[in-house]
């Protein structure tokens, strides 16, 4: 297998394991919490922030780990490789992702088919998607560049803290933000607010792009 | 003491605590938590998390600290040692293991021999373990191979997050699939169920196994 | 950019996202809990904790990530740098902090403008506060003293602790109390109350800073 | 200050330290809980464990931060220096372990002096208090062999744990046992219970002794 191909291998997987593990958290602490959304909402952090951490750890040096178009946009900006890769991996996120959603509500025994109708939508929100991705992207340039070893540990807090302080519970990815549009459940957003999401989250990221060229320059 | 008898040792020492804290901490959470079980469940994922972090740790050294049968196949597969250590391995694991159940019951006053009458089978659970030891058994190959010394803290992350992902709550374990079955608690697995959850993770530890001769060669 | 300059901003912008993590999650946390004060908590920690690892991990090499006049102050008098450079400082941390608080109400639809009328006063409140901000410079100093590159985990993990030891919740910091006056939610603290939280918060660093010249004596 | 001082101190400061958030944490979230002990246990958990990591980190390098007689006293077999200073080591532990609870008394407006009312007695509890000690002592011996820097993580992720399943809630240090039977609050024991407790603590860290003699054997 080519470097290349395990690159998006590894997106694929890493993708499809972790919305997998947003959605199902979602739905077995919806289940299990009895109407208490913030016992409900404990569960689905505890479960995302420990995967993130496995994933980043296992498949950064196959793949680079971004599962997230927002990251793989910035690190093209960046100088990583071409356009035409970068594109293909996101295609990668997306596809798999949507795999990993399916995948989840095939162990719950829910339609595997569905479509959200949870609202998530206004300026509040829209703010909070804009600060999750601004944040996301902020830390993981600044981690890079002084403490690349931090990275995993580094990201999946950011994710843990991100549910609990902005008002969207901090999607901060495009490709999760399509992936969950295709589940009625905790962690689902209707497909019409999808857009909404997606465009503050590349604002967040390109300004952290921004900010990170004076806060964190290269050695050089 | 030989370093083959350390090692058995070591197996049977980590299982045992492992397992019972695996039961321990859900007979805990579960008459603590008043009927909502989503509070239990973050209960037991906290010690399960924190415990295969320790029992890793300090007995990796010594034996592997595999405590599962279905990774000692997966190591035995890709070389390690040979049939009849294998065997012994886990012969010491399951033995161990049911005796981890039976101190939890002792340490709670319960009656030492028990027989789980909770159901757990069916289409969606069976795909639950197939993905929770798939999971289980490629970041632990993956994180061997790129960043060993992450492989106590990645283990037991993934478990984390295996408790609320999965439909299953991830036993991902033959061992203490047959152990649980002894315990009519929070833990527990009716023994008719044993079987089904078995073929299922078996099935997943050879699937990542063979996944991870091309996600993951060797350097040579 | 002057690297004074970058000390100026990663101060700010930690001591933004920092601040708004503590009042966003306070406020997500309560509007969740259904009632429930300590799970609320638990979520209000974990986002506290997890940013705080995060913050300093990527801002320690640019501004050295203190957040905090009472470290500032404490620091300045170990010998860093110059007393108008910690006074810069501390209005950045204020200042930003400030807007972060405001981000937060932004972020959840709330009225920018807010005073709390949370009181938070008495003898044991300020004896929590004492304690609080004692722990947290004897941790910064002792661990950076013996093991630098734990502080972030450190610190996250003394003020997660501290969320829950102290009775006044361990704000710890003279920054965080101005601003939390200004946010009408689960953290907030009326503004009359403000003046005897720092004056304990001082008199604990400033003891935590004279029983560290004993106990963590300099090699040389 | 005298190398042997600076090592009383630490232990005091330390075991003052954590007693008070063992309390403390204990009166904290017993007050929040509104009845939920499941929930009540999990705020206690998560702040003893991340001071036990904080002052390990801190203190190891200046008193060993044992905080814990019976680890002490294993220490002493093991070689390390005399009867006289581990005397006057585990004096330190229990009298600034006392300070410690009387602090989180005042912290909380209580009265300083109490006495538990709380029964903990009884063959299961016994058996916990020394599978509790047994596996901590374990735990030390067993990293310090062969991972020393893992030690600070793997205590408070044992004690993590061991608050969940052992039916005792892990006490697992005799010092602690004292100081806990001077509070009536959640994390109390009636004074008549204590000598049982430390009993089967001091078998288990005993037991764990004499099994880490074969297991973890020197290297020489």
């Amino acid at each position: 297998m080519s470097a290349f191909s395990r690159k998006l291998l590894g997106e694929a997987i890493g993708s499809l394991l972790l919305f997998a593990t947003v959605v199902g958290s979602g739905i077995m602490a919806e289940r299990l919490a009895g109407g208490n959304l913030a016992v409900a909402l404990l569960g689905n952090t505890l479960a995302t922030g420990a995967i993130l951490y496995v994933l980043i750890t296992m498949l950064r040096p196959v793949s680079g780990a971004q599962f997230n178009p927002a990251v793989t946009l910035v690190m093209r900006l960046r100088g990583e490789c071409c356009w035409k890769g970068a594109a293909l991996v996101v295609l990668a996120q997306v596809a798999a992702g949507v795999l990993g959603v399916w995948l989840a509500h095939a162990m719950f025994d829910l339609p595997i088919l569905q479509v959200s109708a949870k609202a998530r939508t206004g300026m509040g929100q829209w703010l909070g998607e804009f600060v999750a991705t601004f944040g996301l992207v902020l830390t993981i340039l600044g981690t890079l560049r002084h403490k690349p070893e931090a990275v995993p540990v580094s990201v999946a807090l950011y994710i843990v803290a991100g549910y609990w302080f902005t008002s969207s519970t901090s999607f901060a990815n495009p490709a999760i933000t399509i992936a969950r549009s295709l589940s009625d459940s905790f962690a689902g957003i209707a497909p019409p607010d999808v857009p909404g999401f997606i465009a503050a989250q590349l604002a967040g990221a390109l300004t952290a792009h921004l900010l990170a060229l004076g806060l964190f320059p290269d050695r050089g």
